[in-house]
């Protein structure tokens, strides 16, 4: 009998979900689509249904012994999904209760994405026997999972680690959290491609770039104009790596951490990104914390790191 | 047998001690001087004198279990004292392992100030039961510790919570640390005072403090001129905790705490330091951490801080 735990990871178009063995590795490997439920026990039941499929797949010799869930906006103290902005479900969605009706007596925990994927590089990444260490993913927002004393760090109310949130600029871009000059309106996928625009007008150099509509510009196509030596997205990629850099030497100064690691499709730019993030971080940091920061892409980067760090959340609840 | 404790807080100037019960009383309260002795030894000698003295003066019934040390750039991992500019030992002093040559068999554990104030609010002040708070001393400089999941935030190195260097403005006032802008070149006495010479240049309105040299500027004549509705001392705190205010949303953003404690003599302003810095720190958070946490003056306010605080360390240690 092979004990496994069952990753779904909530995406704003498609629900993505795996077994997975204590070593990390994935089986029964399947999706469920998010959008186009407005009401959530039809998406729940939908999802039940293809993890049946998939489990069933797996043959009579296959115990499930708890499910982790990450979520967007999902809170591992009242195991909800809490105004997600980016999900059809208003309001507060009690995940964990409802999913539990179709699992009695299985564990079911669940917590936002960024911290599964702190979780998961902590169990099956490079932050292995790590006590301290920050997780970057970089997609459409900038979302951080942060571990220190060896914990996940949830806050009072479930909801610490937003430093996406956390200010370069009172009077700077506009963000979808209704403020101004948020770190992530400049530090991921969309923030690039907000940079590319803006230095599109500050520059005269040409560029591939130039061609390209902003609703068609994408963050691949701007990482790709940077490995091909492209002015602009080169620049692109230095201011981002200013402005992260200075954030992080903040964060450093709080946590003190023995790493940082960089998720995401960004982080495919390699050293484009990572060397002046890491130039711009040592720059601003205090003395005591020079040089012994590491700054690394994730030891996740290209699996399928939301199954993984939803199953790791679950392989630790049940404390193995 | 009374069971006591020893708090030894480190000064620039002086060292303060007291033998502390486990309800917070201080018997025995005395102190050591720290300047005057360059060589670390002479001074450790002089202050176990003095120690023992105090200890002699309580009587034969008690019986010391523990000693706590709170001390500028005291480091809890390597029980040292580690290039503290304000005292005159240079490098790295191992104070716990030649304290303990003193005692020897008792336990002795060391951090620094912000960090003993932490867990000091947290076993004597108004911290009790938080799992997830932050205490700021407000000194000549301005310190901080930290506790989330119920533990003390040290780091990777023994060097977090360093809040007081994290970057108000990259081109800003030159900091102590070698660098610029840091949140403390604003926030503390010192930086009230820097923030009063600057108003008194902005503005034309008369005002109490312009009669008094920089030299002779105090944070108390400050804080007592702001009591009495002077002009300058009231913008200088409004100064203060718009620039305070704005990096706690960030803080709280890292952190998600139940609440922020000041600790210090600038506290003593009372309304006029707590009003603007939350009012500030309320219009930069994010909306889910909004209206959340609270902002308390420290409940070890004009208490012997230092030495409940690395009393209470001691009696962590111990495990009482």
């Amino acid at each position: 009998m092979k004990e496994l735990v069952l990753g779904i990871d909530i995406g704003g178009t498609n629900t993505k979900f795996g077994f997975v063995d204590q070593a990390g590795n994935i089986l029964g490997e399947s999706s469920s689509p998010t959008r186009g439920y407005p009401v959530f026990d039809d998406y729940l039941a939908q999802l039940h249904k293809q993890i049946d499929a998939a489990k069933a797949f797996l043959g009579p010799d296959i115990r499930l012994t708890g499910i982790g869930v990450g979520a967007p906006n999902g809170n591992y103290y009242t195991g909800a999904i809490e105004e997600a902005p980016n999900l059809e479900w208003r309001g507060r969605v009690p995940f964990v209760e409802k999913l539990q009706a179709y699992y009695p007596g299985l564990p079911v925990v669940l917590t936002n994405d960024a911290n599964a994927a702190a979780i998961g590089e902590m169990t099956f990444g490079k932050a292995k026997g790590m006590q301290d260490f920050i997780v970057f993913t970089l997609g459409t927002g900038l979302g951080s999972g942060i571990v220190a004393n060896g914990q996940l760090i949830y806050g009072s109310d479930g909801l610490a680690g937003e430093l996406g949130h956390t200010l370069v600029n009172v009077f700077g871009r506009q963000c979808g959290c209704g403020r101004k000059g948020c770190l992530e309106t400049y530090v991921s996928a969309t923030g690039i491609k907000r940079t590319v625009y803006k230095l599109l007008a500050d520059y005269r150099e040409e560029s591939v770039l130039r061609s390209v509509a902003f609703d068609k510009l994408s963050a691949k196509m701007i990482t790709e104009a940077a490995l091909q030596g492209d002015f602009i997205a080169r620049q692109a990629f230095e201011y981002t790596g200013r402005v992260f850099g200075m954030k992080l030497a903040d964060t450093v100064a709080h946590f003190s951490p023995e790493a940082i690691f960089l998720f995401g499709g960004l982080v495919n730019a390699g050293k484009h990104l990572l060397e002046p993030t890491k130039r711009h971080m040592e720059e601003n940091m205090m003395n005591i914390y020079k040089g012994k920061v590491k700054l690394l892409v994730s030891g996740l980067q290209n699996k399928n790191a939301g199954v993984l760090g939803a199953a790791a959340l679950a392989w630790q609840k049940i404390g193995a």
